[in-house]
């Protein structure tokens, strides 16, 4: 009896170890990817916010891993969401302009292009591989039709094309449509009030229950899942919802980092609530550095200048990683990182190979994330438009080209970085450094305040290196078609999919494509 | 039987009681200060410096509270370690000028001044109370003999009264005594070797093990503590011990802040191996900001400019509090605090009245730091030299003087504010705007970048109750005899005590006083 009750109780354990074995192999981890707009690197407690006001990132990093040394794809906002969702520097897929010499442009409502059929998203693979996958907030790859979400990838969507500019009159300018799926839902300041006086929104609470939503609904149905969290939150203009208006020391642009902080809460604790934390992968970024120009509130820390450069300030970004039982709670890594390395990291947690036909930038962060591997050889590309102009590798950044903005713009008030002013290395003009890059050392000189004398050993030593590093990035570069050249009247959001249903079609001049004009 | 045994126990858990009350009347917490020597607000990675490289500092931290709105007593070293000690203003104890206008300075070897005997410093009263009081590293009270340590309430001194700048020749100027309690135990450079070609020097590890000793001793002999380790490390020469050095990626400053860092985790360790960290308080904190002239290396975070400045990057320090069991860990106040607090914090930590015969500028922080309880009445005055440069009021801080420094320092190449540039806030003249204060607010402005222009609503709504409180202020100030006006080579430390035990003595010059020259 007592062998035989043994016997069962092996019986019961094998059995229960191939059921585990198989729900192992059944659900693959969830992805999160948690994309804010224009926040920047200084503007979490964990990166030495003065004001200490997010305290569910600052416990997301304490239970994951921070990475002081990660980046935007670009400067701006849709290269970068570009760049993450296809793993390719915007120069590859697109996301760039050639009608001035390093021009930073993006996707306004008059823009023709968007993402194109050919370029392989995240989403995409993952949809292939079986995971349910939903954009909550802001897409920027192209607002029209065929560009939309889910001709890309994704089974859901709610928020938005653009940016929540506006209010507009509807006569020139039709207002931005928020999307459910693949049908408008209604335009922000028309269903989706954004009050510009007072700064209330409920904007980023929707965003919230959407994901929160989305997770119910999978872990329900034991679909792996891939949210993109990325809320306009962070853009100007700022809001906050009534429950955080007037909470922050940082006035209302503190208040909305605070509801988003708040958010992120949020979505940890429902997939700890639900069990399935050991089994998400999440990725906290931004898409740019804080804007310095107005005083918008946000922070790059210790970095130099902002959103729109390719100073550390405009691309430095605030990186937290987080999977509990799989990344040792705590951690930092200096591994150099890119938001398009989520492309190929997302893909290694599903256990996807990434496409071969083409060059994919992203690399897998894995090893990084799990381990305390490095990869010293790892190089960050800094493109602004068509031209790259620096470039990182370990710790040293070379400036080939430098440029804040034109004289006459920053004349009439235009000024990318407040408050700073480093002489050589902040300059109005775009400047040619090819022969002899500006170098730095950023563990040394995190500010690019000091610029190594190029006759310095330590100069002579790097230099080459890079040099040869990036002579083989142009050399293996083919450049995409590039999407941000033209602009029209016409194809602005005057009568999206679904409008007819609420009534809220309106109509656009005729079309008349021209040459968007990109000051900076 | 039973019932017996019920009362046999019931004594004897009485007499425990007695026996742990008294051991805790006897006990009073020991009190430990470290203060760094021109370490930056965002040298440490809890304060977002880039490099996280201070895991015992970011521990301590995570165990304690956070104090981010902490100030020193003045921009530059001595005034401030004064302000520390007697827990006053530079302008009541003296450390200060009337040379010249709104002028920093300090204690170098020529200074004739020091602290008086009619101040009242901390480790008197301490000693009074029946603490044993230790003294590791720098001193900058006076190094005559009437100023010393050992003068003025310490039993204990392993330190320098000066800079350790030099190498000196030993004939226009003496190599900076290191004293072992009242006698001389070598010089810098001389017996307490620092190679300045490699920046190698074991002095931080000196000042770790003369810690630890002093710990061991005092649990040894159940005597009360008050350690002030204040190592002069993170201030130029920078050094660090073979073990450290090379070993940060921000260079030589880096491995120094390490060291440091190293240090704090020792000392702690040993509190928590004797088992009296929960009868221990320990505050870190640094002198003044860090410098921003030359490229030593340290960060003020987002703050404006650095030493020598009362903007932001000036004065605000990278502040710890940490007790164990009385301070819930992984807190964050808001309190303004400044080093003069720490006087007035460390007679409560010891059950001890501040005296009352004289205006004490600090005030008790154990409320804002035991439980949540706030004084949004705190003012923080900035002074430098003989002028109340600026006044902070809750978020609110008005310049009533700007400075950074002359026209014709900052075109020779002196720049307190490198790579920064506000105009009209960074005056290269001094400024008066007492009629009519540049109003700042550090929640929304941390950076200073936005005068709150004077017709403003906010402006006048804020502006009179600072007038106020400053005219109040100003009211009640009757300003100490000014310790740092008058120089002399004669008083340099040519034979200081003890020099005749080593065969160190040196013949200085004849006595020539005159006025110090202190050009910023």
């Amino acid at each position: 009896m007592i062998m035989e009750g043994k016997w069962h109780l092996s019986l019961f354990f094998f059995l229960l170890f191939v059921l585990a074995k198989e729900v192992v192999v059944a659900a693959p981890p969830n992805i999160i990817v948690m994309l804010m707009d224009d926040m920047g690197w200084g503007d979490l407690g964990i990166y030495g916010n003065p004001a200490k006001e997010t305290p569910n990132l600052d416990q997301m990093a304490a239970e994951g891993i921070l990475l002081p040394d990660f980046y935007s794809g670009n400067p701006l906002c849709s290269p970068s969401r570009a760049a993450l969702l296809t793993g390719r520097l915007p120069i590859r897929n697109g996301f760039y302009t050639t009608n001035e010499h390093a021009r930073n442009a993006y996707t306004p409502q008059i823009i023709v292009g968007g993402i194109q059929d050919n370029e392989i998203l995240l989403p995409e693979l993952l949809q292939k591989a079986g995971y349910r996958n939903k954009l909550v907030g802001k897409w920027h790859l192209g607002h029209q039709p065929q560009f939309h979400p889910l001709k890309h990838g994704f089974d859901e969507w709610f928020g938005a094309p653009n940016c929540h500019f506006g209010p507009y009159n509807d006569k020139n300018t039709p207002n931005i449509p928020v999307y459910q799926d693949a049908e408008m839902a209604g335009r922000y300041y028309e269903e989706f009030a954004i009050d510009k006086k007072t700064g209330e929104s409920n904007l980023t609470q929707l965003y919230i229950q959407e994901a929160l939503n989305f997770i119910d609904k999978n872990v329900a149905s034991k679909l792996p899942f891939f949210l993109y969290w990325a809320p306009d939150g962070a853009h100007e203009p700022h809001y906050a919802s009534s429950e955080f208006l007037g909470t922050s020391q940082r006035g209302l642009y503190g208040d909305t980092v605070r509801e988003l902080d708040y958010g992120v809460g949020a979505i940890l604790g429902s997939l700890k609530a639900h069990g399935i934390d050991n089994n998400t992968f999440v990725l906290f970024s931004s898409d740019n550095g804080a804007p310095l120009n107005d005083h918008n509130g946000g922070s790059n820390g210790p970095f130099l200048c902002g959103k729109e450069t390719t100073y550390e300030g405009g691309m430095r970004e605030p990186t937290i990683a987080w999977w509990p039982n799989h990344i040792k709670p705590g951690r930092v890594t200096h591994q150099i990182g890119s938001v398009m390395d989520i492309f190929t990291t997302a893909l290694s947690v599903a256990d996807i190979d990434p496409p071969t036909d083409r060059i994919i930038d992203g690399q897998n962060l894995l090893p990084a994330l799990l381990s305390d591997t490095m990869d010293a050889n790892k190089t960050m590309y800094y493109y602004r438009g068509n031209e790259m102009m620096a470039v990182r590798h370990g710790l040293y950044k070379a400036h080939y080209w430098t440029w804040t903005n034109s004289i006459e713009e920053f004349m009439s008030g235009v000024n990318f970085c407040r408050g700073e002013n480093v002489t050589g290395v902040m300059t109005h003009e775009q400047v040619n450094h090819t022969l002899s890059p500006l170098l730095f050392h950023l563990g040394r000189d995190p500010g690019e305040k000091y610029p190594i004398k190029s006759t310095a050993a330590e100069y002579k030593a790097e230099m080459p290196q890079i040099m040869e590093i990036v002579a083989d990035h142009k050399a293996n570069l083919i450049p995409g078609t590039p999407q941000l050249n033209m602009c029209d009247n016409a194809v602005m959001n005057w009568s999206p999919p679904g409008c007819e249903k609420l009534n809220k079609c309106l109509k656009g001049p005729a079309s008349e494509p021209q040459k968007c004009s990109w000051p900076h």
